[in-house]
Order: C-alpha cells, then sequence, then structure tokens
C-alpha cells in the first residue's frame, strides 16, 4: 500500500536502524530528534501538497498507468517539466527551505533517457530493470535519494589516480548476485528521509575509471552504509525548546554524508557497470534537469519578500519610497531567476528514449542567477531588518518572568504590531539569511548542482 | 594606575556585580561566560596593540600630557585621524571580529567639538567637565562605550509624541546633584566590556523634546542598569567545547541591550542638557567619525580573503585562473572600501574647538560601500569553500573514535595538508559569512551609523 | 497585390510624396536618401525572412484565412507569441538592429483584444471594423506603425490640464465622415517606413479627458502629417560614403517626430472614441506584449558577443582566460534577458477576444533586464576591443594613398588577419555600444514601452 | 619668454608645419580646423586656470626657482600630488572632456625617478639631462605629450619577435650625435596639441628588445613625424556650424597615431638608452600615477550628474523620489572613484630620487572602478535623460522658419524652461555618453593606463 500522506511518511522511517551520527554519537531514532526532525517535516510536505493541490504535484504515469506523486515520474512532456517548476515553487513557499525531494526526480529522469542510451549500444537491460524498480517505486511512494557528489581528495587527479582509490565511490567486489561498493558521498540532500538511494558517478570518467562508472540503488538501511549528519548554521536552536529563536522551527533542510563500507547491490538493481563514457552524458542531463529544480528557491525568496514587507509594516516604514523600491528590486532578482528555469522547461525536447529533457543554456542561466542574486536579495531583506535582527535577545529572555516585561515594553513596533510578532519575523529572516536555512538558501545553493565555475562552462 | 595591557583589562572587568541577563538568566560573572568571553578577548586586544604598535595604537595626548591609547585620544591632526583608520585595520585583521572601542572614541570627539560649541552659545561649562572626564579615562586608561540607539517604538513618531514616552532615553527627575534618566538603548556594541557608557540622543530633536537632550557618563555597574545580551547567530557553538566548530573561537563581538532604570547622572558628568538645537550636531559628527571607522572591515576583509586563498590552496585549486581572478575582485572590493575611509580621514579640518573632523562626503561613502562589498566578498568566499562548508559534521564527530578516522580519511584534500586544518579555515570561512562574526561584518556592519538610506541621504 | 519581399516593399515606399524634414529641409525621396535608407533596408529583412524562414516568420490567419507575415498576425496560441520572441531574434541577428515592424504588431494584437472589451461594454462596433482593416493588411502585407508616446509637456499636469491642449493627441472637429486630430507624438520607431499608422492614447485618461482618447488608423501619407527626422549618434557617417566607418553599414534604427496638423480619420478607421477609461487597458496590454517584443535586443547581443570574440581572436587573445569568462559573462545576461522574454510569451493567456495575451510580471521583468544588461554587454565588448576602437583613423585615411600603406602596416592584427577586418569589427562594436546602433540596443531600449520607473511600477 | 595664458598657447601652435592627415587628407592649419580645435580649446583651459587658481593650478619649482604650471612640476611631497587631484577634478568639471596634459605630467615624474636609479646603476647622466630639459619645459612653459603605447602586432610575440620589427618603436640608426627611431605609437593623447613629445616604451623588456629601450623627447614639429587623426563618435558634428548639436561644441579630447619615420633624438635628449631592465620600473611607476590622474573624470562625472539634475528639473520630475535617489547613486559612485584616487595620492612616499609615488594598490583600485563605475552612471543619466536624448531633430530643423516653430511648441517641458536649453542639457548627456566626450568618459577611459585586466594583475 502507498504513503499517503506526509503523516504516513513519518510514520514509514521509523524503526529502520540507520546508523546515523551526529555530535559524535550514534542518532537512536532520528525521526525523534529535535535537530533532525525539521528536515522530515519538509520532505512530508512533498506528500501532502499531492493530495491538496493534485493538478500541479501529482500526474497519470503511463509506466506504472496510476497517478503517482510528481517527484516520482518520468517527464512525458514539456508541460510535465513545468509542472515541476511549479510545485517546486510552490513547496518552497510552504516550508521556506529545501523539501530534498528533487535530487530523486532528476537522477530518475536523467538515468530513464541515459539507460536508453547504453542499452542501444551495449544491447544491455539496464532501462528495462529502471523501469521496473520506477514502478516500484510509484506503487509505494517512496523517497528516493540520489547520491552523486564525491569527496574527490586532490581535484587535479581523476578517480585511478587517486592516492586513496575509495576517493570516488567503485567497485571492490563482483559476485554473480551483484557488487560491493566501497567510498563516500559528501552533502547529500536529504539522505537520512530517504527509502532508497541512487548511486551515480560525479565526474566523466575514463577508460581507466572502469570500477567507478556504477549506478545502483540500494535501500537507506542497507548493510554498511554509515550517515554522519551535517552541521548548519545555528543548527542547535532546534534543541533550545521554544520555537522563536530557530526563525522556522518547523522545516529545515538535511545534508549529511554517507560512507559506503562494501554496501551490496544486486544486478536487478545495477543501471550501468563498467559504461565509462556514458558517466558524462548522465551527469550532463542531471544537472541539467537540477540545475533548472532550483526554482524552488524563488519560493523560498517569495518568503523572504513577504517577511521584508512584514517587518517594515510593522516598523511602521511600508510606505517609505526606498522600502517600496526595495521591494521591487527584490521580487524583480527573484522573478528574473524564475523566468530562466521555467523558460528551459518549456522549451524542452524529447529524448531518444521519449522523456523530456530541459534547454540546457536557459538551466545554466537559471542557476547562475541562483548564485548571485539570492545573496543580493538577502543583502535588502537585511537592510530593511534593521539591525534589531542581529542583536535581539533570545527567547528565554522574552520568556523571562523579570526581564520578559521589559522586552515587550522596550522592543515594541508601531501600534496594533504585537512584540512577538515582530521578533518572530526578524527570527525568520534571520534563519534564511545567516542561520539554518541559509545554507539552503544561499551557500548550499551556490554549490548545489555543481559550483557556478562549472555553469560557466556550460555556457561557454 | 592604568590598565597596562589585555590580561590587566580583563582583570579589571570583573566583580563589578553588572547585571547581564543571558537566556533569560542572571550571568554570575560575565568575563568566565564562555560565550560571552569571546567578545572581551577582542577588546583585549586593542590594550595589547598599544605595546606592540605603539606607533599606530598609542599617542601623545596635549589633554593629559600623557602617552595614551589612541581609543581615547582627542585627534589634534588629520594624520591621527588617519591612524585611527589604520589601527582599525589592523585590528580587524587580528581578531576577525568587532573590536567595540571605536564608538567611545569617536563619541569623545564629537562630543569634544560640540561641547565647545554649546558652550560657546550658552556660556555653560561642558566642554571643561569634559576634557576632566577624558584625561580620567586617559589616565586609568578604561573603556567607553557610546550609548546612542535607542528603541525608537513607532518611527513615524518624535520623542515626545510616542504614546510610550520611555521610547528614547530621557530625564525623569532632576535635583540639585544631577539628573535621572528611564529608557533603553538597543544593540550596544561592547556595553558590557566597557567602563563607563557615554548616553547619547540618536535623533535630531525638536524644543518640545527637551528632556530628552541629555548626554552625560555613567559607570557601566551604575545602579538601575540591565543589560540583555544579544543572540548572534551559532552564538552557542562557544559553549559546546571544543574550538573548532566556532570557527574564531577566541573573538567575537557583542552587542546588548541597555535598559536605564532611573540612572543617576552627576552633574560633573553632564554633557548636554535640554539644548536641543545640538543634538544633530552632535549627531552629524559622531556619525562622520564613525561611518569612516568601519575601515576596520576592511581588516576582516583581509582574513577572509587569507582564507579564501588558504582553502582554494587546501583543494588543490590555487592556480585556476578563476580563482585568482576572484581573489582579486575581493581584494579590489576591499580597498575600494578603504579608500574612502582613510581618504576621508586624510581629507580632515580643524573644528571650532581645535580637533579634528574628516570629510563627511567620503565617510558616507565608505559605509555605503560597506553595506554592499562585504556581501558580494562574502559570497565570492563561499564559492570558493563550496559546499563542505555547510554540511560538514561537528568538532564531535571528528574527535569520535568511531568516525573520526573515516572523516579524516574522506575528507582530504590536496596532499600535504591536514583534514583539520581544511576544516579549521571551512569553519573559519562559515564564521564570517553566515556564523557569529557575520553579525559585525555583515549585518550589523548595514545598519551600524545608520541604516543604508540614512547615509544616501547624508551623499544628497 | 501583396509586398512579396523586402525589394517590392522598398519599392511600395516610393512616391509617396511623405512630407519628411531632415536637417531643417525637405527631403525628396526618403527612400533614396543616404541617411534614411539603412533604416528602410532592416525593415524590408522582415520581409525576406517570411519567405527564408516561413516557420517562424509567417502563420495562417483564421482572419483572413491566408498565410500572412508574423508582424500581422492576431495571436491564436501562446505558441504564436512564442514564435514573435523567435522571429524577433533572429531578425536582431540579421540586421543588429531595430526592424521597426514590432510596435504594429503589439498594437494590432493589444487593440484587437481591447475593442471586444469595449464593444462588450457600449455595444459599439470597434472590433469588427479593426478585424476589416487587418483583413485588408494582411492581403496587402503593409508595414503599421503604432503612434503613441505623446511630447507630454509639464508632465505633472494631465492631457487636459496642460496650458497647451496640444501636448497629447486630440480630436480637435468632428463631422458625420469621422474626426480630426491635433498633436504631435515623440520617438516614433520606424514610421516614416510605415504604409499606415495607428495613433493610440499614450496615458491613462479622466472623464474630463474624452478628446484625448482616440484610436484610429491614417496612411503614413495622409494630408496633415509632418516627419521631423530625429539625428542619432554618428548618423552623418552614413553620408560620407565608404562603407567601413558607418560600422553597420548596411542597416540602422528610425525614430522621428510626428506632427499631425487637422488629420482626418474616418470612422471606419476609428477604434475607440471617448471611452476614456479603457485607455489604461490599451496601454497595459500594449506595454505588456511591447516589453516581452525587446527580446529582439538579445539577438543584437548576439552580434555584439560575437563581434567581440572576432575582435579578441584577430588580437590573437582568444585563449587568455579572462576573455572567455567575460564572452560568458555577456552570454549569461544575454541568456538571462532572452530567457525573461520567452518565459512571458509561453505563460500566455487567453483573453475574452481570443487572442493571447502573455505574461505581465515576467515581460516587465524582461524589459527591466533590457535596461540594465545591454549596457554591462556593451562594457564588456568595449574593454575586449581595446582603445583602437575610438582612436582609429577614418576609413578616407585607410584608403588614402600617402597614408594607407602605413596604416596597413602598423595596425595589423595577429598573422592571417587583414587589418581592414580588424577595423571592420572595431568599427561595429563602436556602432553598436556608441554610435548610431547604440541609439537602439542602449538608450531608446532603456526608454521604449516606458522607462525602467514604470517597469518597477508594474513589478510592485 | 613663458606662455602666459590659454590664448598665448593657441597662438603657439601656428605656423609649426605638423603634417597631421584627417579625412585622407594633410589639414593646413590644425588650430583653425574646426573639428580638431576643441580639443586645442581643452588644453588652453590647462593655462588659464593656473592664472584663476594658482593654488592648486600652478606651484614653486626647487629645480627651477620659479612658479611653474603644476602639469610641469616634479612632486616634492604627498601634498603636490593630492593638488594633481584636484586641480584634474576641476579642469574636468570646467572642460567636460580630457584636457591631455596629464600623461606628460606623469611621465616626467616617473621618468624623473626612473633615471635616477638607472644613474645610479650605471653611472650614466640621464637625470640630470632630464632635469635640463625640465627646465627648460618650466621656463618656456609648454606642453609635453608622452608617447607610450606601440601598436603592437601580435601581442603574443616580444618586440625583437616580430615579423615585422617596426612594430614597437626602436633605435634604427645611432651616429656620434644621437638616435634615429622608427616605429609607431598609437591613440596619442592631445599629441598634435604638444610642444614636445617623450617617447618611451610600452612593456617589459628582454635582454634581445636592446634597441626598443628608449627614452627622448622631440618637438612635435620634429622631421620624420607624421599624424594620423582619430575619430570619435560623432566627430563631424563640430563641422556641421551651430553650437548645438555638438553637446559640447568648445570641448574636446584628442587622440592621434604617430609615426615615426627615422626621427632623429639628439643625446641631450636622451634619457634611457638601451637599460631593458629599467623599461619595467618606468612603465609601473608611470602607470601608477597615470591611473590615479583618471580622478580627472570624476570631474566630468560632475558635469554629467548636474546635467542629470538639471534635465529632471526641465522635465518636472526634479522631486520623484526615484529621481532623487538615482543622483545620490551617481554621486555615490563618482565619489568612490575620487577617494581611491585621492587616497593613493595622500600614501605617497618619496622615492630614492626625492620626488614622490603615490600608492600602487589605491591607484588600480581607483582606475579599475574607472573601468566600471562611469558605465553605470552614464547609463543612469540617460535613464533620467528620456527618449528624446537620442531622437530629437538636428539643430538645423529648430532654426528652420517652417519647422522650428512647431520643435518650439512641441518640445517644451515645465513652464519657466526654454525649448533650447532642455535640448541644450540633452545634446550635453548624448555628447558625454555616446557622443564625442563618451569616447574619454568611457570607453578610451576603460583602456587608458593599461587595460581593466592589468590592473588586476597589479591589484594581484
Amino acid at each position: 500500500m502507498p504513503i499517503r500522506n506526509g503523516a504516513e511518511y513519518i510514520q514509514s522511517l521509523r524503526n529502520r536502524g540507520l546508523k546515523v551520527y551526529l555530535f559524535g554519537k550514534l542518532v537512536e531514532e532520528p525521526v525523534d530528534h529535535p535537530m533532525i526532525r525539521p528536515s522530515i517535516n519538509a520532505v512530508a510536505e512533498t506528500y501532502d501538497i499531492a493530495n491538496e493541490e493534485p493538478e500541479i504535484a501529482s500526474v497519470q504515469s503511463s509506466l506504472s498507468g496510476i497517478r503517482v506523486n510528481r517527484f516520482l515520474h518520468i517527464a512525458e512532456s514539456a508541460s510535465d517539466l513545468v509542472n515541476q517548476n511549479r510545485m517546486q515553487r510552490k513547496l518552497g513557499q510552504l516550508t521556506g527551505t529545501c523539501f530534498q525531494r528533487c535530487v530523486g526526480m532528476d537522477a530518475l529522469n536523467s538515468l530513464y533517457s541515459t539507460t536508453f542510451e547504453i542499452d542501444a549500444k551495449y544491447n544491455t537491460i539496464y532501462n528495462k530493470r529502471l523501469i521496473q524498480f520506477i514502478k516500484q517505486m510509484q506503487e509505494e511512494n517512496l523517497v528516493i535519494g540520489g547520491a552523486m557528489t564525491d569527496v574527490k581528495g586532490d581535484r587535479s587527479l581523476s578517480p585511478s589516480q587517486q592516492e586513496d582509490p575509495d576517493m570516488f565511490v567503485r567497485v571492490t567486489k563482483r559476485d554473480e548476485k551483484g557488487v560491493y561498493i566501497v567510498g563516500a558521498k559528501a552533502h547529500q540532500t536529504g539522505c537520512i528521509n530517504s527509502h532508497w538511494i541512487i548511486v551515480m558517478p560525479t565526474i566523466r570518467l575514463r577508460p581507466e575509471d572502469k570500477d567507478y562508472a556504477i549506478v545502483g540503488a540500494v535501500p537507506a538501511n542497507a548493510r554498511g552504509i554509515t550517515y554522519i549528519y551535517g552541521r548548519q548554521s545555528c543548527d542547535t536552536r532546534s534543541m533550545e525548546g521554544g520555537d522563536l529563536d530557530a526563525g522556522n522551527a518547523k522545516f529545515s533542510g538535511q545534508e549529511a554524508m554517507i560512507i559506503f563500507d562494501n554496501v551490496f547491490i544486486p544486478n536487478e538493481l545495477i543501471f550501468m557497470q563498467g559504461e565509462v563514457e556514458f558517466a558524462s552524458m548522465l551527469i550532463e542531463r542531471f544537472t541539467c534537469y537540477h540545475r533548472r529544480s532550483y526554482v524552488c528557491k524563488t519560493g523560498l525568496g517569495d518568503v523572504l519578500i513577504g517577511a521584508a514587507a512584514a517587518i517594515a509594516d510593522y516598523n511602521g516604514i511600508a510606505n517609505a519610497s526606498h522600502i517600496k523600491d526595495k521591494l521591487v528590486e527584490m521580487t524583480h532578482l527573484n522573478e528574473t531567476i524564475f523566468a530562466a528555469g521555467i523558460a528551459s522547461s518549456y522549451q524542452s525536447h524529447k529524448t531518444a528514449s521519449g522523456n523530456y529533457q530541459n534547454d540546457d543554456m536557459l538551466s545554466n542561466v537559471c542557476k547562475h542567477n541562483v548564485t548571485r542574486f539570492p545573496y543580493e536579495i538577502s543583502r535588502i531583506a537585511q537592510d530593511i531588518a534593521g539591525g534589531l535582527m542581529v542583536t535581539m535577545p533570545s527567547e528565554k529572555d522574552f520568556r523571562s518572568p523579570e526581564i520578559g516585561p521589559l522586552l515587550e515594553k522596550y522592543l515594541k513596533g508601531r501600534k496594533g504590531v504585537s512584540t512577538e510578532n515582530r521578533v518572530r519575523i526578524l527570527r525568520l529572516i534571520e534563519n534564511m539569511t545567516l542561520g539554518r536555512n541559509a545554507v539552503g538558501y544561499l551557500s548550499e545553493y551556490m554549490q548545489g548542482a555543481g559550483s557556478p565555475q562549472a555553469q560557466r562552462i556550460q555556457i561557454a
């Protein structure tokens, strides 16, 4: 029976025996950890939206013949890709953070067309296996993480040239049932919140890198996998109790490191093995999808613009012409990002496999603007927010019987606005520009789907 | 006997009985609080530098006739102001944060010339009193905080029009010995680390605002003062133990709220009382000094540029032409800020009182660039740093016997660079662009000495 | 019989008896004037492209039932608008200048839906008349100019408040056959190269502005019309002989002033008369189409990027990493403009009248980027071009027997590149960034379809 | 007897028999050529200002013991360099163009210290000769042009590697009285308006480039020199009669090519010959001075900002908040340039020879901002100016009896402003952003004293 909503999804993550380290200790049940939980809540929204806005977040799949969550759908038209963007922006607005499910969606779609072309050349059956896998995912409505970015070691050396051969994930052993892999994937978005992980190469490969040309699916709790949780700015505020200082107490992103210690992949879940020349096709198609998936950040931009407008109002300066001008500038930049993303989706073409691939140039343009404009949007938001955002006392001070009333008195804005609401909005802006979700809105954003320089190379 | 060095300064702060709240609780001894201490260390550097680089950080004062710390000096030439900038940049390089002593320096200098002009008009003796006070400060080598920014309430109303008359600090009682003040000052830099606080108005005043036209000095531990500590991004990392995750474990800035509950100022420490038309002169001169004092941030810029160059080297890409180009761009922006600040100091003129005032236009230009370029410098630093900066595990994971070795193996950069050093530099960049010192480098920076719009008005 | 190609179009412009002033004198035959001719050549391309690339530049019209030039087509789908953009970019590439026919296309489309809504409210027959007019234009394949921008006088006053009532075009007389109009339209793109002119209001009107609410069509050579030709940077180079110094000798834009001295419009060519409240609908729909029509400038951007790449090659520095990086930046900016324009077209919706209207927000975003990025693209092009672009001697010097050989010797670039080719490319870059076509690429660009501030208001 | 003012200077240029080509023909008397004369007028201002503002534009020289024009002065203090900047900005304000005399000033100063160091190493007497030459120039008050930029040929090859050895100026013959040089210097600012030309190498030299290591002075009308005048945007407007369309009818810059055909330099005017390793010292010191001399452009910026404010007023929108904001932005950018230039001068140090050299880093920062901000200032000026700037009819139309009155009527702005004044300001903005002086304000600006990339290398 498929997972039907966010609550069931959260339930499905329990008792999986994942080996997750955080602050040097094994986490007993990630679902219940206050620092991890907000990232799970964000993924849960991807389930609920499919019920609430089925026209953009769910779709009839010709593979399984059923209506599926769009994150598990193979794009059958340019419209499907445009609707991905709409769904992404909407979820960005709803969560104000990274909802972690795009990587899997983009991985499935790029693998779909790539396996088709490998099969055409080598007479393999990867595409058939993949379809089988996708149908299963659709029927159970599961979350798939895509594990691409290797730790890389010395960046001037290829995988097989590294002093330590494990700097890129590789096959170390083979038997008739499958292969065993070793290595590590860094900054894996939402991996702990996934049911399955698809392992993929991260770099153009050469003939001597054959063992590194491996694509396959493993359950997130496969034997041999260790997760180490990544720190985020202000992450421990989620553990302080209260809901003010976190800024966005309910939602956050998640990045962790995955270490594979001889993890087994059975043959039927292997989608590439040794076809080194197809690594770059897979990566290019994946990044082409994914750089446009960053349209999600315009949803975060909407939240930040709204928060900036709200604090200007609370401060009593909503009508100042320079404030209005700054809000226009934020909107202009945010929509410029959106335009390139959605234009890339509209300009999609059909691949040999029959699914749709978006426009490469515009996808890179979208992502390259994402490495610039959110920083400027954040700068303007901080300008409007004013200094209090970074000098306010803690929630505990506001709740204190001795000084709480003093803060209440002295931090009031214009008449009719509660001090708490003012603080709440300021903490939200802090969260998105300096705090936990700044990681997703700015920094990770900058690097996700390849560095700014990678986009420039692609544009060239 | 004067305080002779940083260690003696730290000692001088003990046992003062300050009423400081943090996380809703009274702090027993701020000097020993792990979250507060780094800010005290930063001020301590202003003492040590006067010993190590006496030519820029100390100076012969004609007032007291002795060699004094430059932070306590009344500028007797344009050179004195230029040397302030040199000292500020140097301290920025040494601490990577806000060393908190500029507000006092700029307050003394602007008060010096303003009191002289009040006296000339009203036959008062404020300037004489001030000189007396300054001499005492110089002889004891104390830290002075300048308390200017009121909490302001509804910004569209003047002090006397506010529903609650305490939204700006005001005199509520007078007797033959002095006055009593009530109100609150927000985001007060380094106030808890100061020995004395000078209270000043923050806004142009009108005749009906007479009670708000008060300038005077009070000891930081005067009866009736309550401090509430401001939160900063990632502030609690200082309380986790270890020295890696804080990014800059030794130094930080400090902003707190000061609440005055009928605090007494004796007559001999009052430097303005009721001369409402001089409030704007004082504020303009103070901001003119202070907007150029932001040259300190070019010292922080130097640290960040150095860190970016280091991580590029550790990643093995120091020679990539796009990396070199980005480092040039960071430097260019940083020096553009510096140029305007120091040009403003060079173009100083003598005031009626005999001290020197820097150029107003160039001071505003300096500060206005400070509200833009550090954000761009930070963006580039994050670009160079790569995603690991915001997805790395905690120090506790690195120290863990189970997974520490795995991290050591998988997070290695180029040969010859220890994983720990790589982590250390990344945490420093995080600290300055998202973490604790981003508050001082970016956000507070943006608002300090008046908002960006305030500078535009001044430029116009 | 319709005009079938560019040559026939040029022929059709002869002997029309237009009253055109240039340098204070009546022009005998504009078609043969060397300063005017390049602008006619540019329009001629809009005819030839319909033959050469019929799939984007011609289309089956349901109105007339025949295949028509896309510039005369009423958009029947979002695809139609997307194809407008493709045609615009292509023509920008082919001519490197403004081909002047978009205003008419956008005017027809905005009038189409607006007249439909006027009719619905007032039971008028404007839409029917307009359809009749469009069919005639399609059958004869004519060029339509749209005359919108009034001279405006004092911009703080409405039309009927102006001291001189003629500051906006207005009806001064009516009889049973039609109306007579008086006034002037400034900077009218391609008006002298048009067969028909559609007059429209330029500003939101109030009830007292009834006489200004007039829309109608007049032949370009109607009695009472005077044209005064606008100067452009370097315009007289077209009159010097030679083809080098003009930079783009074949093509240019055209802007002129039109003065209406009691020009008659017969009833059957009146499409609005007195319905003041519909002026703003017409303007908003027109600007919504037109701000996205600026996608044409990405075609000019393509030319400029190509020219910059060529001169870098001629100078022997094509492989310098900073050159490659600058070309990427130019491309990135150019495609960012394109993305917003084409996304706006893709996101079109059907109006009540049945034709399609593009997305307003993204259209404004497109145009707003057009007021910024071409300046930056030009700056980079000049950076790559080097100083010779603005210090080169004239073509006559290159052709001089005395000094021509000296220039040939001393202005050689890398081996294998002729000096003349080098000069030619430099003059093209000058043409587009400082010279005749900079008017269209930068300055007019900036203001066309409303000022930057107008877009900001719309974005807000 | 020295030249005492601008009028005498202009007189001094007559009858020199210069061989100047323009439009393929020898110019009879450059002084009387309408296209050349405005550039002469600009230089004449450098004489008049020395009379009108002697405190900044003239100075007591210790070399000759007399008060000399500052353009001929060897800097004896940091103040001297600061005053150069003040004079440059003032002259920029007065002329709105390039006044052409800075290259000579910067060449003399850099040669002064470099010859001193050559002499110290090789026991030569270049410095003594140079002092002799400078004294003569000071006594006669002459204009010196500095000829540095060679035509360069293939930029990937050194002087001696070029296929044609004349791509860099070189010594072809020597006798006991002196040397003969051959080659060409491109884009030579004000050369035709100079009395003397100092020839210098333009590139770091290697031992095999010995013949290219030549520095010497020649009279501008030396036998063997040919000048070919460079075209500028809209240059021929100066030849149309009238004074409106030129935008700045009185003043312009000048760039020409100089060809040396065996020009003789006598021994006593040779200041370097064969000391290849000193070429880079000379160039670095020259560019260090010269990149800061671009402060002149802030004077042009002042003119442009003033013009933008005037046209906003004429259009009746001076009080619109977005206009005020744009003027502030222009000012901010302009002063940012100024700050770096003057800071560089203030931070000068004494060289071994005793004269003063400004700060290298800040000089490069100044010039690098000059390659960016004037473009943005121009963009904003065009935004404020509106479309009329590039679509206005010619002066002849305004003067025409038939259409002049129509233009007078229809191009009126707000009450109280004459149409002619409105046109005049618009033509001035066109002149500075697209026309003749855009060459100096933007394009030449960009490249002068080395390309943007050259500054980045120096900053690195």
